[in-house]
């Protein structure tokens, strides 16, 4: 087990000039470990999800630049940047929705352009990728702390995917929320929904909390709305991979339909994402561009073929839950709350 | 294939006096026949879900309540009629939630203590549990031809679970709708949710509309709101396990999530039932037993461990929907809308 000191999992990591990634694909069976030295082994473990969560994926390819700025060799610092810009764009097409991934490449190639000297854009592009990682544990950690105030002393909460220690740098969006909490003195018990098609609730989500002693049940996706019913549920937590600037939230497929079950339930539902997931370019989700990946990830399980052969299927990999249906945005800079399309203003100005 | 003349599947059958079910766990990779000459391996055969669906169910326990009958050797008819009470009871309890079962075993009961004599009786159950079969074929080709008028002439549908012709004699209750429309020349498109844990839309509903020439997509159980945002989605239609008197109706878990979202998106939400599946002793839903499956169901697929070893899961086999959430319900002897106290009560007096 590669885990921080303060009991954290680390599913991405820097060791000997190379990118160490907890192969999430192998997860919960193997615990085992792929080492990587280039960018474009980078985008590939990226697109097959050995890594995955929209904040891990920032990390993951801010360490595949910094890679792909070690390796290069240029006659000058205009074709070296040329060449930089190459694999910036590379490392962005892997996935199209989490927009981490875009604000990671381009918060180093930013970097790499205010520097003269090649040698130093080498140094600096890995110092920063690090920088990012120890940030982004530290930004989990903030609104861990946020998020744990909205939950009661002993509580049910419900959460989707795998918005955890693995789909960061360490500690967790959704579940940081509920580490925060428990860290606290709280009783958090969980119910994670299994997420189909990739299991990312019962392969990341249940291993994750049982290997942090936090108590987890896990329900199929299709569940939900009974338990609801038949259960008090005090909220649900989910991440996200894109939040446009009123509020409309990508997050992984299946979130939408449970903000809209929680709704219908009176139950609130809660995002918790750092302020580099908001994309305020868009006005809202309908321009969030949405992955369509592979039909046979519906089709079979773990290269198992469970239908009919040659049935057709649909894949998008992403829905968009609209900004109604959310109760409140967690980010390390407080807790927003609709009308969104101010709040969210008011809380990325914080920055500038 | 097995197939009758119509082209309809064919899952429960008399043959050579035995049961001869088609094993629904072995589809869609493996087409082939359990017999069965006994009423313990007919409960088993339904416990193990090897034959199910409500009204595949409750024909399968009149036959093998008909075994029951003619393997049973006492001393007079009072001995004979409490062995087959045995039977019936064992029978009843293989699966709780469905009310056809119990419905089926009962009317055959009821005509047992009619008869004063034993052989007469032991014929008299094997011709009532076949007429039963060659009924529920006519009572889904009439709830077709119902539910086909509340279809466009092209449509895009919606289902759950699989309330096909697999799941019942023949021709299917809510894919008897669909293949009623499809008769008479009408387009549907059907997408299937996968209906997790056992996968029936997936391996059962996918296969069956393949093997029937109609197009089919299938998705996992929580892209439906996707889908419903994304595409034109003409209408939802379910089968049933029991209606309670208000309308209130359990199926297959995922259904009550699936209306809810259906409703979010004023998507009509319709169930197809045969009469067999009220049950006027219960005021509303909160009466209705609700099946707990091994948890393993939720943590494995087709034997394949997914999840973390000893993760909790929670396993309800059925859930309610309440009846505020049902469009209509298309039954046998009409497509009776809210409120459904009345029209439910007005359908069932038709029999009396």
């Amino acid at each position: 087990m590669s885990q921080r000191e303060n009991g954290n999992i680390e599913p991405v990591a820097w060791a000997n000039g190379c990118i160490r990634l907890l192969d999430q694909t192998k997860l919960p069976h193997q615990v085992c470990w792929v080492e990587i030295d280039n960018w474009r082994d980078t985008a590939s473990a990226i697109r097959t999800m050995i890594v995955r969560g929209a904040p891990a994926i920032g990390c993951t390819a801010a360490l595949g630049l910094a890679l792909a700025g070690r390796c290069t060799i240029a006659p000058g610092r205009d074709a070296f940047l040329d060449k930089l810009q190459v694999a910036a764009d590379g490392l962005c097409e892997a996935r199209p929705t989490a927009v981490n991934l875009s604000w990671a490449v381009n918060r180093l190639m930013t970097l790499a352009r205010s520097i003269a000297e090649v040698t130093e854009i080498k140094q600096a592009l890995i110092d920063e990728a690090l920088k990012m990682i120890d940030e982004d544990i530290q930004i989990n950690r903030k609104m861990g702390k946020f998020g744990a105030e909205l939950l009661p002393d002993t509580c049910n909460v419900m959460t989707h995917c795998n918005a955890g220690a693995l789909a960061t740098a360490g500690f967790g969006t959704a579940l940081g929320v509920i580490r925060a909490a428990v860290e606290e003195g709280k009783h958090v018990n969980v119910f994670a929904d299994e997420t189909r098609p990739r299991l990312q609730g019962l392969k990341l989500t249940a291993w994750e909390l049982m290997e942090s002693g936090i108590p987890v049940t896990v329900i199929t996706d299709n569940m939900s709305a009974a338990l609801m019913h038949t259960n008090r549920i005090d909220c649900v937590i989910v991440g996200a991979d894109r939040i446009a600037s009123n509020g409309d939230t990508a997050n992984k497929i299946g979130t939408y339909g449970l903000a809209v079950i929680a709704a219908h339930h009176k139950v609130p539902f809660y995002v918790a994402a750092p302020v580099s997931t908001f994309d305020s370019s868009l006005a809202n989700g309908l321009g969030i561009p949405i992955e369509q990946r592979d039909p046979t990830e519906v089709t079979h399980v773990d290269g198992l073929s469970l239908g009919p052969q040659n049935v057709a299927a649909w894949n998008p990999a992403f829905d968009v839950t609209p900004a109604e249906l959310i109760t409140a945005i967690i980010t390390e800079r407080g807790v927003i709350r609709p009308p969104f399309t101010g709040s969210i203003a008011s809380i990325l100005k914080v920055a500038e």
